[in-house]
């Protein structure tokens, strides 16, 4: 292989760090407006009347519109339908849009907006999803029965609970009277948010011929299409939805966000272009942030350690209205046992509405909350039965051929391996922790193992074109957000077609241009679109050698394509280029045409049980043990070094995956230590990076990517994703290694320096 | 069928009629810069100096560029590259740029190239071809033998001949000697300027990426993208090119145009969006217009009309450049015999360069100048031999299985059905010329038949994507430009894949988007394209057949696609749509792809003889009866009936073939009657609609369409082109018409008044 496995640099970053690449902000058209949204100051409550006249004759406003007006196209949602584009009777979080304008520049529009005058009936807020959950709590959505919605969601009559998951395996009840201990725990998770450095945004207009023209920072163009054509009606081919390169996504774009409010201004001003740009203070209050959670865990044990019985009840906080929140309680609940073999389990998760901003999906998508609460339980379990932590992750962690605690047949897993090479990188035997002396500093490590599946069924769709030079062009609606998509899919297509890897370019995420995408997201770019592009290229390289055949009366085995010459393999000086064979062979010019479309099954659960399908195509797994620095005078964590094993299958660009590690690290360390939105009646306090810490290079600690690798049989060249390995097992490595140097063992995240004192205090550990 | 052979609207044309279709003069970008090019004075000068330095003080200005600085990237062409971006060391004709301006307006660029100011050292010119064939006239291009060229053009070194085609099939002078009468007629065409609605634009620009981005007022974005990757040494996957809808082509708006100045001024200016916007007077002015031509013809005949032996000299005056004039010798030479069984036939064709703006496509591409010659001398034998000039083609004509005067084996004709089928219509056995009476007007009938081939070999490539909601988007890079082409594919794709016609769309004219077609010329569209359509959606369909048999357990033999219902035949009332078996099969969504691509072969002439191969994948044949009135005070002929007998192969639009009628007699009316561009000493005179007269609705004659179906086994659906049958038949059916009322002959386009008056005063006949 020339390309497959090499660190090649990425396509797409030159331009980054130049500060060429072309964002959304970056966009304008001739006639553009500029987009505001008047939003909620209340949590809850009844809207009785909206002015808008004075707002109207502000100089440079084009257009008003409210809720009221637009209520003829309904609501939309991802999982359920409970969301119009404007609050039209009630509003249900601080930050839920009433009404918007369209301006010629943002201070006309800032100014009519100020001018809008909104009168309102508060309502009883709830802002704890166990408040909501309980009987006689007053109803968010009063009409959650009648909604829409797709199986995923299976709401309960007169409760603010809009999806209930359960699965079932085995006899959880007789597994715990077989136990010989049984370990019985509460976690709570956080709300994080996603923290783009590119805020969301979307552009409106239809275009001469009427048909409406949409850009957006959105990891899927097909689902904003769909979401769109479903919304205002319109057949799908009537709308082109265009994405640039994002910065950042992590799952927050995904489905309508800024569109559908652009797109009715644009309607309402003649299709002129409207930008709807979010400011920062919205990426923080607005749709979404990572689901609050409540874990309740209940583990049984053999005394040797043997996992037999666990059951876990998730309540997952999914705000005002259900987004992916259904999506993310089903596929996090499902997979919460972890990735073990144990014979007996019941998961029951909620997903619950309250009067916060909405829930969603980001990078983990609902496996980074029971992770934390599962790894943290081990490894009371663990202490408790006199085992060391990687042995009794060893002896339960899930193998080939095992059933996996989620009932799944194991195969194509690493894991053990990864917890293997994790231990012996970091001298796991020799761990001790450095018990606080002079310094005040305690030291210690932790370990923690994940698991986690990515959405299937699912159907990746790619086309291959060999340009008349002999240059190859994928055309996909992956969006490149960072990760290096790109660049993979590059190495696949030349690989596979057999040219320079930089003869290769990629036009992506465009409806009128790249085939559909289900999503880039939940890890699946490498594995779904890699098989499509390896598909597109394999097809026009058949057409290549159908022309090459011809040419060498040769058959098709027996010619090659090496760095873009084709020859006979017995003739390797006969050899012609790819650009002589066309131009020999379409007289002059032409292209060579490849499609490909890969499409994966599963995901038929039972309803009542959670079995009887395969739940994902594949399944991550990685080994990720952290070393801390305690200190005993403040209660700060510092953590030092973060060794990460994945399963990668086959790591295409191994410099790429350690990056994925690496902002997996980062990202994990923030969930474990430094982030929260914090609220005060539903208002969110600390809405900028000032008040809202995320990790800099200060706390980055020195990072060990350790790439394994077990080809995956249906994977491109045996790749895998990995990109949510990483991040779900950082809190838990890091919780478990503060327990390893303190003797704190916290359950709320994230682990604040307060959280760290209370806990010496209790133990009689504080200094 | 249901959509083939319905003459559906256009899908254009709403847009187009309320004025809301984006031409390229509409579009704008953020920081757009306005170019101006510096033209020459002179037919013929030596650049002594050019002084920019002034021009580049004014505010506004961005860049200003001369030939000297862009020198580097030497020369291109379509068939001789022997045109500089901007001129170096001389000029060659009025109109040559010799400095380039970009500023943020155009007024700014105007004042700029008002201040520029260049020496010249005036050199002799030659304005007429033969003079131009003489040897030792003064070189146009000195080192033309060392240009690089394609092997349709075959200089003679030493001369101002760029090219010399030579046809040589029987004996031609054994034919004369055996003949019973020879014909020797000398005829002269003028030049046409192809008159688009639509001034040509080019925008380019280098994106954030560094790749060059260019929308252009293009017939084919693959020339444009392989002539500026060729000129200015990009790969082709870092360019791309666009063409928005175009406002008429014929032919002009193929190659390099506007483009080579756009893009340097644009690489000069940090990569800035630069508009290089034609005015009206350009348009007249620089390239290019229809070859004003000179034909010899001597044709050797028995007493019966059999026709025996035919020599033709055509000199095709070139103007300074080649462009695509030795194609235009090449092609327009080769059939210059016409449409009949000749078996001994020599033809020369010289194409000579001359210090005029340069000649190139335009509708006919080379046959209205020859057909009007050996149109009108039929007529002359027909007359000397008592021979009705109806019955004397229909004599000649070919047939199935004929050889033709090229030398072609002829199939699929409907010529003489098309002659038979416009006699009958127009009663021509009753013909009688009105004799000018008290009134003054004469009144007569003439008849004209055609033939051309189409480009061969070439290619054309579509995609197929069966979206989501069950619509069909077509992705091709067929310009529309006022033909009706994409009202014809989605036809085409409709009826293949079984969908109704108003759910597909057609996409077009992007190279990152669209595959390869070599050109929306040569009439090729409605029989390459609409292959390549055909063969794309036939492969989505049989794709979409598979998942539609897995559903139904039925073969795909035992399914019917129809109005987006998928059925098995026998249980049409289980039918499912389209929309709903994606959704099954791809969990939700997904969309279904289908390639295709139709190459032609043949064109591989014997370069002595033009001998040995297959000239056109299809002949376009069409019989031409005119009727007119002349004034014989005034010499003015009103044409006021025009019947038109096409050969069609099938009409998948019959509107659209007769607009395409419609139009091609209006063309022809303005190249028979009224259209010329006048010069002086190298000088346009007419540069404005004013001056430069084409037909309105005044002239607008009564025109009786009629299609001819005799279905050709490899077009789609048994179409053939039609763009440009028509046109080429009009002007030697109004001469033969002219002469019909008259008994006067001109033999020299066009047919003005003062030549008719001429040669009424000639005959003795004037009034």
């Amino acid at each position: 292989m020339t390309t497959i496995g090499e660190s090649l640099q990425r396509v797409d970053i030159l331009d980054k760090v130049q500060g060429k690449t072309v964002f959304g902000a970056d966009l304008s058209f001739p006639g553009i407006l500029y987009a505001r949204a008047l939003r909620s100051n209340f949590p809850h409550a009844k809207i009785l009347h909206v002015d808008v006249e004075r707002a109207k004759r502000i100089s440079g406003v084009v257009t008003v519109v409210t809720g009221q007006e637009v209520a003829q196209y309904g609501l939309f949602g991802m999982t359920i339908k409970d969301q119009p584009i404007l609050a039209v009777d009630k509003v249900r979080y601080i930050g839920d849009p009433i009404a918007a304008v369209a301006a010629i520049d943002e201070e006309a529009a800032e100014e009519a907006l100020s001018l809008i005058r909104v009168e309102y009936k508060e309502l009883p807020s709830i802002f704890d999803p166990v408040e909501s959950m309980k009987p006689h709590s007053p109803l968010i959505h009063e009409n959650m029965m009648d909604y829409e919605h797709t199986p995923v969601a299976i709401p309960l009559a007169g409760t603010n609970i809009c999806s209930h998951f359960r699965l079932l395996a085995g006899d959880v009840e007789e597994g715990f009277s077989s136990s010989d201990e049984v370990f019985e725990d509460t976690f709570t998770t956080q709300a994080q948010s996603n923290c783009c450095m590119e805020p969301r945004m979307s552009i409106a207009m239809i275009d001469s011929s009427g048909r409406l023209m949409v850009w957006s920072s959105t990891q899927s163009v097909y689902a904003v299409l769909r979401g769109l054509s479903e919304l205002f009606k319109i057949p799908q081919n009537k709308i082109r939805v265009v994405a640039p390169p994002l910065g950042g996504g992590f799952g927050t774009k995904l489905y309508l966000k800024a569109e559908p409010v652009a797109v009715v201004l644009s309607q309402r001003s003649g299709g002129r272009p409207v930008k709807f740009q979010w400011t920062r203070e919205e990426e923080f209050t607005v749709p979404t942030m990572r689901h609050p959670s409540i874990i309740h865990l209940r583990t049984g044990v053999k005394r040797d350690g043997t996992l037999i019985a666990r059951e876990v009840k998730i309540i997952w906080d999914t705000g005002a209205y259900a987004e992916t929140g259904p999506l993310v309680c089903r596929n996090g609940s499902f997979s919460s046992p972890g990735p073990y073999k144990i014979p007996h389990v019941k998961v029951d998760g909620y997903c619950v509405y309250t009067n916060k901003i909405v829930s969603g999906a980001m990078r983990g998508f609902g496996l980074n909350q029971p992770m934390f609460a599962i790894e943290s339980q081990m490894d009371i379990i663990a202490e408790r039965l006199g085992i060391d932590p990687m042995e009794i992750r060893l002896k339960n962690a899930v193998e080939e051929g095992s059933i996996s605690g989620s009932n799944q047949k194991i195969t194509h897993t690493a894991l053990k391996r990864c917890i293997l090479e994790a231990a012996r990188v970091s001298n796991w035997s020799d761990r001790q922790s450095l018990k606080a002396g002079q310094s005040s500093i305690a030291r210690g490590k932790g370990i923690a193992i994940m698991h986690k599946g990515t959405i299937t069924p699912s159907c990746s769709s790619a086309l291959a074109r060999v340009n008349g030079d002999g240059t190859l062009t994928l055309l996909c609606s992956t969006s490149e957000m960072g990760q290096g998509a790109h660049t993979v899919l590059s190495q696949i297509g030349a690989e596979t077609l057999g040219v320079p890897f930089d003869s290769v370019n990629v036009i992506s995420s465009d409806t009128d241009i790249t085939p559909y995408d289900r999503s880039t997201t939940s890890s699946r770019s490498t594995f779904h679109m890699g098989n499509a592009v390896r598909l597109a290229s394999l097809d026009a390289k058949n057409d290549l050698l159908q022309i090459a055949s011809e040419y060498f009366e040769a058959s098709l085995d027996e010619l090659v394509v090496e760095k873009g010459i084709v020859y006979p393999k017995d003739r390797p000086s006969d050899g012609l280029s790819i650009e002589q064979l066309i131009k020999k062979h379409f007289g002059g010019a032409g292209t060579i045409l490849g499609k490909g479309t890969f499409l994966t099954h599963g995901g038929n659960l039972d309803p009542n049980t959670a079995l009887g399908d395969v739940f994902s195509v594949f399944w991550m797994y990685a080994c990720v043990i952290a070393e801390v620095e305690v200190d005993m005078e403040t209660g700060t964590v510092k953590v030092l070094e973060v060794i990460s094993a994945n399963d990668v299958g086959k790591a295409i660009n191994p410099i790429n995956c350690e990056q994925q590690i690496e902002g997996g690290v980062l990202m994990g360390l923030g969930y474990a230590l430094l982030e929260e939105l914090l609220f005060e009646k539903g208002k969110v306090l600390n809405d900028n990076f000032t008040d809202y810490k995320i990790p800099t290079l200060t706390e980055a600690p020195r990072v060990i990517p350790l790439l394994i690798e077990k080809p995956h049989p249906d994977g491109p060249f045996g790749a895998k994703g990995i990109a949510e390995e990483t991040v779900v097992a950082i809190a838990p490595a890091i919780a478990n290694a503060v327990y390893h140097a303190t003797g704190v063992r916290v359950k709320t995240l994230p682990i604040t320096p307060e959280k760290v004192l209370r806990g010496l205090k209790e133990e009689g550990l504080a200094r």
